[in-house]
């Protein structure tokens, strides 16, 4: 069928045939529909919606446009880990060694900075020679090396994927539930997880704005992983403030370091424990004795441990030493007294972008010495001119005044402390 | 405000603002808004639709988006017609001499043919040397010699609509009120007519499928046309088989020229009567001195010699002798006896284009002797082995017996005659 009647099809509000989603998806992998009509189809998709079966057809159609890896076969208990996007958020870092310590394999795939959240790539390059794996004998060799396989996004990996995705960033097409669900199990489903711990973010600095699209999206993903074999569990977490207390990529490093020495931001640890307790549910152990064993593990030393062998198994430098530092500090003052109401966590998220710690437009490379450490709390009590945050230049030449004035508005200051909200909102999905 | 915001909003079934229309208006005319974007909009657009205050502005930035010739202000009383597509409709190369010939000027936009219908400037390169209006100044000229001045779409006219109206074909958003709307009238005012008689298709090989979609794509123009200081008339006429009996360029010519000699195919003929009525009441003659004026002018010779001289003030042969002729014919004989139940115009057309009359490609080029004579027409009694209709071959070298199975399928026969369709079904529009 002409693609063009296709479309319309979708904008009179027909479902999809399963032929027409492979015409759509293959056309997009293969370079055979050009950007207009892939365009009118994101739109009517993300207006008119699709049915449970068209979204698994997309899923599926997806997967295939591009090389499935399937390490579900040689690793059937390895789990991957997926965050719809947050601000001051190295959970993965901490979650990798974490999890494999404790005896369950991971695969990730790693993607670059999008907008104004730092990606676990950007943060992993600032380890002076971490690879990610570029093929399957590679994610086999790290996985037989140290447990963790890391992989980037790349041309192999649902080529179809890659490309509606850049087209959704600049038609208006991001929020669409069926084009997240479909963008993010495809390549879940293309590297052959059967298992994945999810974390979707709810709040004024994520997507889902309210717990309720955040559940929304929970159980849609949770539902096309059940009919593709893939075992998902999810939290539901609070995203009205940045999670940790340091933004940038060398620096979100640093703050995971920590966390796995057993100190570190007790927010950015509550969530990785309880993200890694659902990893391990879906591996079939109790959550009470998966959460014992994944403390013990940051108390003893050994996630440490197991941090340092899956970056050499990877090629980088595991030296905290290694990491960039700041050249000069910029602190952001308190205009008044009171208690911490709000923090713009999306705020802060871009200003670490101006600073070089993320790409304004795609060509930009990122500075790793770059970022922002947030210095207070929501529902802390501050006294006026105490720093709320440090701006941490790196390499790049910026002027740093009117960015620091930016960032004390981020934070919103009143006379009296805001009722205490939970980090982990909700629990959902079975087992493996 | 960033373009992807501006998508958003209309996604989300906002109204956008006058500066916004003006954005997504004046990226498409001069390049800056890149296809995709431009895609996105114009579905969200059919999607959501677009209220008359948005669908105003749309045709004013598109007409500001080139050149304005104001040709009403030394011509106020000049007509344009516009048709929304026929097949076998050569009305356009009969109205404009004929209404020139009763003393209001005419300035016409022609387009080239699209899909399965033969434009009106096709139609006029198959007379040898014929030359459209280039300017301004060409077409004031023209109006002066001989009171029709015929432009062709061209860059400097209207360029956004020019971008928007090849993507709407590519992208499935080809029938949306308020686009359709948005392309015919930004063409009409940026030449500055003041007066549009128009004739708005109904019936299976029409956009409109019912009386009712054409009457409210008829209203929504008048609305335009009344808002922005131009008068629109409307009939709203069957186009359920095809309106004359010949369907080609040089063919629709030579269709013409019978009707402007006083015979003719009277289908044809009656439709421009009444559409040259309405231009005529536009100008402020009475509907029946004008009809009489219309048909004495047709019987007496004066509207024919009054398209020599249109000929001839755009650089054309006027002669018949002048146009190409097929080098073969095809007879497409009936299958059975019966009665004409109904003649597939849109199969028809298709055919036409096949046989070179048309193009499938951007690149073709149209070959003039190219055609098809319809021989019957519906109610009309036939027996078998009657022909149906005739294939004309052109130069162009084509396989003609599939194409004449085919044009057997185009006529429907059965035992009764269906109840005759009046050709006129409905009248809309006020004065000047």
């Amino acid at each position: 069928m002409n693609f063009v009647e296709v479309i319309g099809r979708k904008r009179d509000g027909f479902e999809l045939t399963s032929e027409e989603i492979r015409q759509f998806v293959g056309g997009a992998g293969s370079g055979q529909l050009p950007d207009e009509q892939l365009a009118a189809m994101l739109m009517a998709i993300c207006i008119r919606g699709a049915s449970s079966r068209e979204t698994q057809e997309l899923v599926e159609a997806m997967r295939d446009s591009g090389a499935c890896w399937r390490l579900g076969e040689p690793y059937p208990e390895a789990v991957d880990k997926h965050s719809t996007g947050g601000v001051g958020d190295s959970v993965s870092l901490v979650f990798a060694p974490l999890v494999a310590a404790c005896g369950v394999p991971v695969v990730m795939m790693a993607g670059a900075g999008l907008g104004h959240t730092q990606g676990t790539l950007d943060k992993l390059r600032a380890i002076p020679g971490f690879a990610t794996c570029a093929g399957r004998s590679a994610a086999l060799e790290r996985l037989a090396a140290c447990g963790v396989a890391i992989a980037a996004q790349s041309e192999e990996i649902a080529p179809a994927d890659r490309r509606l995705y850049l087209l959704r960033d600049v038609t208006g097409t991001v929020p669409s539930l069926p084009l997240i669900v479909a963008s993010i199990m495809s390549k879940k489903l293309a590297v052959g997880a059967r298992r994945l711990a999810l974390d979707v973010k709810c709040g004024s600095g994520a997507f889902c704005k309210t717990p309720e699209a955040a559940r929304e999206l929970a159980e849609a993903l949770i539902d096309v992983g059940a009919r593709a074999g893939l075992g998902v569990r999810a939290l539901i977490t609070d995203m009205s403030q940045p999670l940790g207390d340091r933004l940038g990529t060398a620096n979100e490093v640093r703050a995971a370091l920590d966390v796995l020495g057993g100190r570190g931001d007790a927010r950015l640890r509550q969530l990785t424990v309880e993200l890694a307790v659902e990893a391990l549910a879906l591996a079939g152990r109790s959550p009470d004795a998966a959460r014992a064993e994944l403390v013990r593990r940051l108390a003893d030393g050994s996630a440490l441990l197991r941090w340092d062998s899956v970056v050499r198994a990877h090629g980088g430098d595991p030296a905290e030493s290694a990491l960039a530092r700041p050249t000069s500090e910029v602190p952001v003052p308190a205009a008044r007294g009171g208690f911490v109401t709000a923090i713009d966590g999306e705020a802060l998220g871009w200003l670490a972008v101006a600073l070089g710690a993320g790409r304004q437009r795609k060509s930009d490379s990122v500075d790793p010495g770059a970022g922002v450490e947030v210095r207070v709390r929501v529902g802390e009590a501050v006294e006026a001119g105490q720093p709320l945050a440090t701006l941490e230049v790196g390499t790049r030449s910026v002027s740093v005044d009117p960015l620091a004035l930016r960032a004390a508005l981020a934070f919103r200051i009143g006379d009296a402390p805001p009722p205490p909200s939970p980090l982990v909102l909700a629990r959902l999905g079975g087992s493996a």
